[in-house]
């Protein structure tokens, strides 16, 4: 019998010139997947250019984590721009990475939405299947990874690529899509890891304690929330004491 | 005896948002060869992929073109980043075209420095030999665009590859670099076009008279110059007139 | 008998850097108060001092036209900030301009929000008290410039200065506040005059037609519509065929 | 006989929407003048509102501290703007910051230029008095703060307010100008002291040893410095056990 496996991916390279935010060296010793920034919603060349290093160094997944063109809402405002503006903005975010990343020669695993962009995209069928398909000429069979909703079935149903997940230290709502914290506060780790555990056996509860299906191959937990290593860690240990093989999806 | 040839390349896509800069359109029907910025001194995602198509529809070549990322300068303020943090600038807006060509199926053939960052890139052989080999793991093969000077042979001795080139509507200093105008106003056509054949036979004058060798392959005016369709046309007219063929590098 | 008056406003100073937008120069010729543009939606220093100039030069009313913190959609774009950040915004967009303003001895006479910003104050009577009531620690005394609508009422109820004023260039929702376009397009200079005419005269037409109350003190033409001078010229020429002194509010 | 008098002053107010930087609350604690950075180099209106507030509760004097527009780069590199640019850009976030301090009715007590931008002033006698005559006008009577070179003098000269200062935690030049650290380092909090004491006695030492006059009335400690909070009490309890009495200049 082969033990299950699940993904733990984190955003990461959130720093943006002389402010840094989030602790990734530590972080990277717990995650499986990096999601790394690409200069709209934060990160800069440099930053994520030594983000892909450090992934790379540390034997970790990594992809890229477009956001809406809004350094001071830091993405999470959700920017009303066209379909057709946010398509053009995910790709110009990708592509910036992909130069980086051909560099230092890190492959890029997936792509996943920032924020309210990854609101935006959860919630619209047409959108996520626009953005997978032309990020194939992009990044030829490399994945979508965000909330295994409706608009997610849609990408599959389209035949394209996408890795289910979400996030186990956020709130659902009843489509089981992640409530964005305005700003991430500390939490406790084992809650979480209690979360995330329930999200890789294939279930989530709502805000209001409905029990939905949420058939993940990989759970966030935020790099930018105080105690985020010391929730990575608590996420990681449990997922593997409960017999999960934690690796990139 | 095969007939001489040349090519004629513009700056376009300089447009942000709102702000339209160039009528890229006219412009195109002229030259051979669109330089497309690349959002950090002008150019956004929309922007740069209709930039993309109007080449492609137009039969032109398209590269692209990465300047400091200060909008509010265009690019023309030389702003003393490192050279590390130069060369990290130039990939992640190549590769952020790159992205956007690729949905386009437009090949990108070439990378040209705008403003302040080419006449560092001129005077710096290390830079511009830095710049030009991570070049070559984002487009294989693609060359750095730039002035005939002590740069561009450091980067040919290199063993990589360049096509030098040389803005016919601009002075020169002693070293063959352009002097970079703060804000292009309208020049004689006819006195531009002099200055191009005079170019792409090989030669050019410096601001204070002297005669020096220009060995380029291809002649640059500014899509931003007001007349800037009128010297293109009359450029082109020129050099067909003197038996060039016109032609992408 | 005493004739009546109205102002005639439009957004100026909307310019960036390297990129113009909209005629000033020709535009204060036919209007009689000038919102000038503060650097989030466009603008910048420079601009902003330079408007400021040629508004008193002209003989016409200048005031602040702060709007969201998005070039990118020049502020046409309903960015979902808070309450608070958007007072705050608005407070250092008038306070730049205000310190730019006196060192030109330019008065401010108003403020009046632009694009999304003016639709979402327009909609919240809460925020258009807090907006004109801090307003005045900044500058005591100067009115906030928006529709006659609910919010309106609720500023002047709470004992604020305001300047009804509505665009004679846009249509209108069945509140009696105007649509936003995404891109002014060339409107018919005697359509816009007549409008402009109606509410001068204290009605206007909404989208289905109805008649409504439109009780202005002052009506906009807006400034980067392509044609936008012929249009500020025929809506001047009519007001003042009609019998209204034109003048700032 | 009376005690001899110094003001402690540090950077303040320099995070960046979701980015914090410096702990200022605790900093607050033992300065006795804040620079509040004003959304160019770092700043914006929530973090520049709170900062006057958070000044005010600390009973410590309140400024401006204006930069260059480069948010990439902290205001760090010197952008080569022009000096009627530069005047431009300090009379813009000055005015922004006037706008909220008004509002909060915080009385500005100075304009301290930022990192680059400091340099520049203190090497520009002409762009030094151009600057602190024309925020006469926005605030007057209002001091620049800033190194007690030539330019200082220039300004003097002119009959125009100054504050003389510099930094004790940065090295000198043979000009008496604190040379800028790309990224401030933790420093020996003792060694900080004995400068700052130093020069509260009017000498500093130049990087090649040389004892210069220093003739400062405030003191600067760096607030995104790691160890800022330890520097900054160090510094004040060796000024204090030396018999100076520490307040606002």
């Amino acid at each position: 019998m082969t033990a299950p496996t699940i993904d733990l991916n984190a955003d990461a390279g959130e720093s943006f010139g002389r402010w840094t935010l989030g602790d990734d060296a530590a972080l990277f010793q717990h995650i499986t997947t990096a999601n790394i920034a690409c200069g709209y919603h934060a990160g800069d060349p440099a930053t994520m250019r030594a983000s892909l290093v450090r992934a790379r160094n540390a034997g970790i997944a990594a992809g890229a984590h477009p956001g809406y063109p809004d350094l001071l809402g830091f993405g999470r405002r959700a920017l009303p721009a066209t379909d057709s503006d946010v398509v053009d903005y995910i790709l110009y975010q990708v592509g910036a990475l992909a130069g980086l990343a051909a560099v230092e020669e890190v492959p890029l695993t997936h792509v996943k939405p920032h924020g309210a962009l990854m609101g935006r995209i959860c919630r619209s069928p047409e959108l996520a299947v626009a953005v997978t398909r032309e990020l194939q000429s992009v990044l030829p069979g490399v994945p979508l990874m965000f909330a295994p909703a409706e608009a997610l079935r849609a990408v599959v149903a389209a035949g394209l690529p996408v890795i289910p997940e979400n996030a186990a230290d956020l709130d659902f709502d009843q489509d089981g899509i992640n409530l964005v914290e305005p700003v991430p506060q500390a939490k406790d780790p084992a809650a979480v890891a209690d979360r995330a555990l329930e999200m890789a056996r294939g279930t989530a509860r709502t805000v209001d304690g409905t029990v939905i299906p949420m058939p993940v191959r990989s759970v966030c937990v935020h790099g930018d929330r105080p105690n985020a290593v010391a929730v990575a860690e608590a996420v990681r240990r449990r997922l593997e004491a409960a017999g999960f093989v934690v690796r990139a999806a």
